[in-house]
């Protein structure tokens, strides 16, 4: 089987194991729901548990030999560690928050490392009949139609996303909200909308200009938006200005044309 | 003619011009805009001008002695003069910025004021085919569905909405951070969607469990979500705690459960 062959069957399994899960959110998101607390402001859902054990038994049965590293079994069971092996690397449920309380960005993200470079990108939104999908050198697609990022080139006419993040103690807070009103002096307006994997798409298809977003949960929540922002024709890159680092919980992205302004306007945050 | 025929026919009027605004929107949505600019980042696109026309002329022909007050118009020609006639009170599109970026949430927001009461209310979004609807005394619908407030109590589990705003001046920023700054300690998390119509009809439909925003455009922000939210169960008020007044530019919304711990966090960050 040539190497296409075999990502596109990959893609084709992912979606198939996403659209699944995505049904199970779907029932739960309009029904009254059994909520545990990870934390105050971190929950998990039985819906969350359901789409996981779906997702990875789906794949599994498929490719046996593979890794995987998903959000709920990694924080029962502990360590992330990301081989050159291929790895699926799963949000069963990003937005959980936004799941809980019926706001519509909620989604399942599916991605797959192979070498450890996200290679194939699944990320579905079922509220809003949402599917992104990305190959790695065979572009991204929104519904099965192709999408770019924005062609914005100026930093005050973006529309930035960020996220508050779950930690509540002051000094994250003060440097959180710093960072931000530091920013909005230079951009058009600011979006959050609860789900890391979906601004990732928001810039894919360029309805967001910027986004960063420091100390999310894992690589689970970026796995699947990487390929596609970058197969639509966008950058990943760590706030710094580094290389993206998929395990390192920073993330920032954009077009191309936007990317030395944001980073020059995130350093002035440090 | 009963006062609640009419007002079922005052209702029924709004939600055509608003499904027919809507059309104008959904097509324009998806095409590239030519946009002017108010301001940096305040835009007013042909869409917004011609699904005002087409609101304004639809609701004129049908009641020719009733008042109008529209953004596009008070925009251009001055002071907005709420009196106890029936009142047409119309934000064409509501969420500019989100129409300009293909961010999805944007929507017609029309209201009926009758002695300066807040009387008709709807607020349709065509992107997401969302339609809220309420008449005073009458309940409050999405698709024709029953809606309610959620039933949180406690601030920690709720999900607060606030927005940006357009200013941009360093001490407007300022107080506007340090206020999300304070409110985030005592909240499960924040949403930016940037529609203040929008945000109302989450309240109304437990989406969202608190809402602020100061500074916004004008009455046509809130007439259509203020009827819809009061009709779900929930209050709008003023975030001092004080009577809603529709002209101030000032709301504040929640269930009744939460308005008081609201208030008392509001009054933190004064």
């Amino acid at each position: 089987m040539a190497e296409n062959d075999s990502l596109s069957d990959f893609l084709a399994s992912a979606v198939d194991a996403a659209k699944r899960a995505g049904e199970i959110i779907r029932r739960g998101f309009y029904e009254t729901k059994h909520v545990e607390h990870k934390g105050t402001v971190d929950l998990v859902t039985e819906t969350d548990k359901a789409c996981e054990d779906l997702i990875f038994n789906h794949l599994k049965q498929l490719y046996p030999t593979h890794k995987f590293i998903g959000e709920e079994t990694t924080a029962a069971f502990g360590v992330v560690e990301l081989t050159d092996e291929p790895t699926w690397i799963v949000d069963p449920l990003d937005g959980t928050t936004n799941f809980v309380h019926g706001f519509p960005f909620v989604c399942v993200s599916i991605g797959l490392t192979l070498g450890k470079v996200p290679t194939v990108g699944v990320v579905y939104n079922p509220i809003m009949n949402e599917l992104f999908t990305g190959i790695r050198g065979k572009g991204a697609f929104l519904n099965g139609n192709p999408i770019k990022v924005s062609s914005q080139t100026e930093l005050v006419k973006s529309l930035l996303a960020t996220e508050a993040g779950t930690k509540r103690d002051k000094p994250t807070l003060d440097s959180s909200m710093n960072r931000i009103n530091i920013l909005l002096a230079e951009v058009r307006s600011l979006r959050m909308t609860g789900s890391c994997a979906l601004n990732l798409c928001g810039i894919a298809c360029g309805r967001l200009d910027l986004f960063y977003e420091l100390g999310f949960g894992g690589p689970w929540d970026v796995a699947g938006g990487a390929v596609i922002v970058t197969e639509a024709g966008g950058l990943v890159y760590d706030p710094s200005g580094k290389d993206f680092d998929i395990t390192a919980q920073r993330v920032a992205a954009s077009n191309p044309l936007l990317k030395d302004a944001f980073i020059e306007a995130l350093q002035q945050t440090e």
